[in-house]
């Protein structure tokens, strides 16, 4: 290449001019790649792709990659009101300012790249049809699953078939809890400090540790697969902090082991939509995930079973999916196209609702744990409320025994209603022998 | 959709024709999908998928799908001079005539798609050459991993990465018979017979238990991955039909499975490629997939670890993967374009060629069984043999004793050069202390 080319300011013509708005970790890692790789990216595209502008509130703290001190800038909106800039990557994260900044560009004719999943999960719908009225591309490869490409996959790969189910491993904080606790017999509070002393956690863990960051995903995914305007809070969520490594040593026992799942399946007439810890068959694909990896397990009708695993996260494993989506762009730019490929692979007006069943309706199969006074007559009891809701049991494990007098009953079942399961347990702890709240893990056997 | 369309015999403008060379299993499994998901693949491109001719040499046996009488035909050529078919999909295996009538019809400006491996591995070069002439696109997802999107994945997704490494299980029938062989305890004769009465081995399994089939799907990868002129005979071949059971067990015993595997790995100077029986350690992913599925474990320089997974043959699952070919295809027609993505990702003028390194350089650790007199002073012939190649052993197993009066002897070893190993067993075999052929098995620990 002619060196020459590079100190020019003004961009060759041929040039694909990209803005990034937001400078923290992942964008360096798209600056880095973009430096690096510029000619193998070059030679993909046809054309070079230059950065042009990086807008950052701190533009004055040293990163690892350091672009052109003429492309910095504080003010996004300078990104986006550049008329040289061909795709603007939004990776500041958050609700706002992203999404007006976002919807500001496409209404200025750029494509977009985002990461940012709790937009697309929440804003999905009017991005989607904003980038479609305004014929440019939306990407966001990199919003699930981080470098797995799990997005393209459902688009373009699985194409001709319907979905008949995703389980999905779709935070990497989660299962590094989760696997250190297993790995390792400690409790939560322990591994959540370790987690975070090595930054897998945050300071304040809620989104990761509570679900909320899975369900974004499994939002996201479910309308790829199934339709749009996904309500957030019509799928239900439930984080890791109940898991104690006493349930943890008992799913070992039943040949199991504890993930955090999101989890969709499509049952004909409507659609499951649920993120929970799940006990999974430890010989399953998916219990072999360990650390802080993310895998999906999806069943297309004519695919059978498909399983995608990688880095969930980090700054190279998300920047490689950010810029997937930037050369996919830029190859439609080369050809001077858009919207090759809907940002839901259905054009918006094709996309149909989604109707997803309420969770009290959802069969499972249940992990219970019990703490019972260590008397005759106990399982007795709980095994008749049980019955009464037709709940039928599949394997009783009774061992140890505290100094307090109460000890673990431990109780699987065969497939059972949510609601049932949850009034029977409202009941059962109501029981005077049985001391403290009954511990509910649901199980997945017969689908994975 | 309005009914009236499908009785005209003429396209309708905006249809995109699709005509078949061969009609066998995975034929019907297009034909299929093109007939059941017939709106889902309109919503996709935005126009109908029309079937316009079929050609096979038996037209007359029944079928599990039915075309319309009218689109049968006895004639190749008949599908490729037909000026109203925009996509050509050759589904007859074999070098010729394939070879020529993929040639054929692009040379008539057809776009193409084919999951022929053989082809694709010995012929990619003139294919892809006369695509990128003709301005046609050529697609090949099936033919590597079935459906699993190992191509879309290389080509697309890890654009902006060095490939550092790819290990995988890329011959289903070889996986069925090791996993069989693992679960059951049986030789590999018995599980073959098993295996050719369920319709998992051909009646001559040469191709598939030999790793040839393996190695072309290897040589797809590494061209796409590393270079072009990818020579077969400079890949290193070993099929399975050497594993016995007691070898399997001895694995058990060091923690590892064995799976035939497909390897390449930039040593940066130049590029390992190779097929043969690999022990791994039993907790890695590609160590848990069992039956006949498929799958390839990734190592990018951005995106670190992928792993992907699923069936890598059979009729819907590779008719899915050639759907997404023609889907991809069809997306560019409805656009007008073609070449958006290389059929190597990168325009032929810029692939360089390969240097693969000579097997005899290769670098690996390694199993050996060595059966020996049980007397004492073996093992330390045996080792001092070793050590005069700078061969360090690992671990050392011996046990049991046969009436023959000779003992297994079990080695692993350190990194050791393949040329020094072989002269090493070779001047081991001919001791006197060693009656029959050391088994040499080789082991990947560190790089997976």
């Amino acid at each position: 290449m002619d060196s020459k080319r590079e100190d020019k300011s003004e961009p060759m013509k041929d040039d694909i001019s990209i803005g990034l708005i937001g400078f923290g970790t992942v964008g360096c890692g798209v600056l880095k790649l973009l430096q690096e790789k510029k000619d193998l990216l070059e030679k993909r595209v046809g054309s070079r792709l230059v950065l042009r502008k990086v807008a950052d509130l701190n533009i004055t703290t040293p990163r690892i990659v350091t672009p052109d001190p003429q492309c910095l800038t504080t003010d996004a909106l300078a990104v986006i009101a550049d008329p040289n800039i061909d795709i603007v990557v939004e990776l500041m994260g958050g609700y706002e300012p992203a999404h007006s900044f976002l919807l500001k560009a496409i209404a200025a004719k750029k494509h977009v790249v985002t990461a940012n999943k709790a937009l697309i999960a929440t804003h999905g719908n009017d991005l989607f049809r904003a980038a479609e009225e305004n014929g440019v591309d939306i990407g966001f490869e990199a919003s699930v699953g981080g470098t797995i490409p799990i997005i393209k996959t459902l688009k373009e790969s699985l194409v001709a078939n319907h979905i008949e189910s995703i389980f999905g491993i779709m935070n990497g904080t989660s299962n590094f809890i989760l696997t250190k606790m297993t790995d390792d017999g400690e409790s939560f509070d322990v591994v959540l400090k370790e987690a975070q002393r090595l930054g897998f956690a945050e300071a304040d863990p809620t989104f990761d540790v509570e679900g909320i960051d899975a369900s974004h995903k499994l939002a996201i995914l479910v309308s790829l697969a199934y339709g749009k305007n996904v309500k957030l809070e019509d799928i239900y969520v439930e984080g890791i902090t109940g898991i104690t490594e006493q349930d943890i040593a008992f799913a070992k026992d039943l040949g199991y082991r504890i993930k955090l799942l999101g989890i969709a399946v499509d049952r004909g007439d409507a659609v499951e939509a649920r993120v929970h810890p799940t006990m999974i068959p430890f010989r399953h694909l998916l219990a072999n995930v360990n650390a802080n990896f993310n895998a999906f397990h999806v069943v297309g009708s004519a695919s059978g079973s498909i399983f995608l695993y990688g880095q969930g996260a980090g700054m190279m494993p998300t920047a490689s999916a950010v810029m997937s989506d930037i050369v996919d762009i830029a190859r439609n730019i080369r050809k001077g196209i858009s919207s090759r490929v809907p940002a839901r692979s259905i054009h918006e007006a094709d996309m149909t609702d989604i109707k997803l069943r309420p969770f009290d309706e959802v069969r499972s199969n249940y992990y219970f744990r019990f703490s019972a006074v260590d008397r005759p007559g106990v399982l007795s009891k709980i095994s008749g409320i049980l019955g009464e809701r037709n709940i039928s049991i599949s394997t009783v494990i009774q061992k140890g025994r505290t100094k307090e007098g109460a000890v673990p009953v431990v109780m699987t079942t065969y497939k059972a209603r949510e609601r049932d399961v949850r009034e029977a347990l409202q009941a059962i702890d109501q029981l005077d022998v049985v001391l403290g709240k009954t511990v509910l893990i649901r199980v997945e056997d017969d689908q994975l």
